[in-house]
């Protein structure tokens, strides 16, 4: 039984985890799906009264029978390295990769669909609501109006994307930005803004759930200061414990959102209250491992490794 | 209770159901996520401890607690008609309308990512074989040798597209094509082909399956016809009883993949039986409603209008 990865070339935290699975003795196939057609042939045969497939990457050949686990962690578009890439290729490679692997009886890390539908902000914020975290006050809105009213009634708010930062820039270009009761928000009846309480925190919280597995860490806050993933604190991540009503949330938005793994940001207030800002299904770990030492890349790996199918076979996602 | 219909303004298909709600007095609202924001404003609040949102288009206010259902006809990309459109408007502005669609307690026809996990055809064959449905010997690849083997073992076979057309030409344009054993194959190694065994049929079914109800129709086909759908066969489309068998697959098939609407395509054989070629989850429904006077506008209106709550409310999906 072998687990597949998919993730371009280049990656760190795969590596990580690859190395986790070879002290492990398990078997293990890489793909970037950029790389295929070309450095991997694919064939799902539903011909004979049952469906089977097979992958074949440098020469190891992973039949969809065999399959343990898939990883999507960052794979690369599919057929992107090709000859002569173009979007109806990829199209077509898609299909018959992810079509042939949803085919297949396995567990996902995580389901395509799943990480789809939890990237959805809005949504996001009503599953975590939902399953009992503390969720700051929240709107988005294209009416200049509400949003006025909304900074009026909770003074201190921030400006967040709804989606990501803006293409053409960084991926952690767009720091959270606060705003106050004087600001201009005629600019939103041509654009949705999402607008959240300012929780005043005395630290951040990264929380990595995996399955049922927690590791919590939290980095100490300088006073006043809006987004801890910008700039030097002064402070570094330690490890830290994860209050029961915190692991019961957890696990009712894993169950809810059927994720396998997710990276939760949390702030962390004078009171001692976790707010929970957001909950990244591809967050990463390897800067929290390195520096606390907690074995998340080994949980990873354990997850994967795991013989337990899935109960439901290929539908509901 | 109200419906809300997302599609383009164009939509004839859409014009027969709004016009079944109207005979029936149920509140409807009709938008074009092109046309947010601008035509229409949005505004979603999770600030007091629960979540609450509407949409406001041409003055009809929807509120997502009075959501009854929502239909994904053929709806526009969201902020497509914006003063100044780009991507990244069109992702937030996607996020903020289907995040907060997505957090009300609605029916839907169809989930997107019920239907976005349904597009893909490997699955759909694998989904189809497991529901019951006959299913013609298929196989997707990208190894010349493979599909060799495969032409040789059924000899009439046809090359089809996993994805769709290729883009730039017009919906209709790729029609099924037929096959033999002296073909050449070596290009399937730059772009996966999807091959299946021919079906000579003395028929084309469509059946369009909407919740429990199902409506199928029969056209004879021309001998040695291999794609129904184009040119002029001289039949017209007929209304044909379901076999039990194929009502209790398509069931199967629904509940599976969580559609409430599908538009089925089989082939006929000179022995009666139908071969599932294809499950469409944004199928056409007008032409077969015209043809046959099967009251399927009517029945997409029903379901649009049952007050039945979903029952789980927003996750799972």
């Amino acid at each position: 039984m072998t687990v597949l990865i998919l993730t371009a070339e280049q990656d760190v935290t795969a590596d990580m985890v690859v190395a986790k699975l070879h002290e492990r003795g398990v078997p293990m196939v890489r793909l970037d799906p950029a790389d295929l057609p070309g450095k991997a042939v694919l064939s799902a045969d539903y011909a004979h009264g049952d469906f089977d497939g097979y992958l074949s990457v440098n020469g190891h050949v992973l039949s969809m029978g065999g399959l343990r686990s898939v990883w999507v962690r960052r794979p690369g578009e599919p057929a992107a390295h090709a000859a002569e890439p173009s979007p109806w290729l990829t199209a077509e490679t898609r299909q018959a990769l992810f079509g042939m692997l949803y085919s297949a009886s396995t567990r996902w890390m995580n389901h395509p669909r799943r990480a789809e539908q939890a990237r959805h902000k809005p949504w996001q914020l009503r599953v975590a609501h939902s399953s009992g975290f503390a969720v700051p006050p929240t709107i988005i809105t294209t009416a200049p109006r509400v949003a006025q009213q909304f900074v009026e009634e909770y003074r201190d708010v921030v400006v967040k994307s709804a989606s990501g930062p803006p293409p053409g820039e960084l991926p952690a270009a767009l720091p959270t930005t606060l705003i106050g009761p004087g600001a201009d928000f005629s600019g939103i009846a041509a654009g949705p803004a999402l607008l959240q309480q300012y929780i005043p925190k005395r630290a951040d919280i990264r929380l990595t759930g995996i399955g049922s597995r927690l590791f919590a860490a939290r980095k100490a806050a300088v006073p006043g200061q809006i987004d801890g993933r910008f700039g030097d604190t002064g402070h570094g991540w330690e490890i830290t414990a994860v209050p029961d009503r915190i692991a019961r949330a957890v696990h009712d938005y894993l169950v809810y959102t059927g994720l396998a793994y997710a990276a939760f940001d949390f702030a962390e207030d004078e009171d001692g209250v976790w707010w929970f800002l957001e909950g990244n299904q591809g967050g990463q770990f390897g800067f929290i491992e390195l520096e606390t030492g907690q074995p998340i890349a080994e949980e990873v790996a354990l997850w994967l490794s795991q013989r337990r199918p899935e109960l439901r076979i290929a539908g509901g996602h």
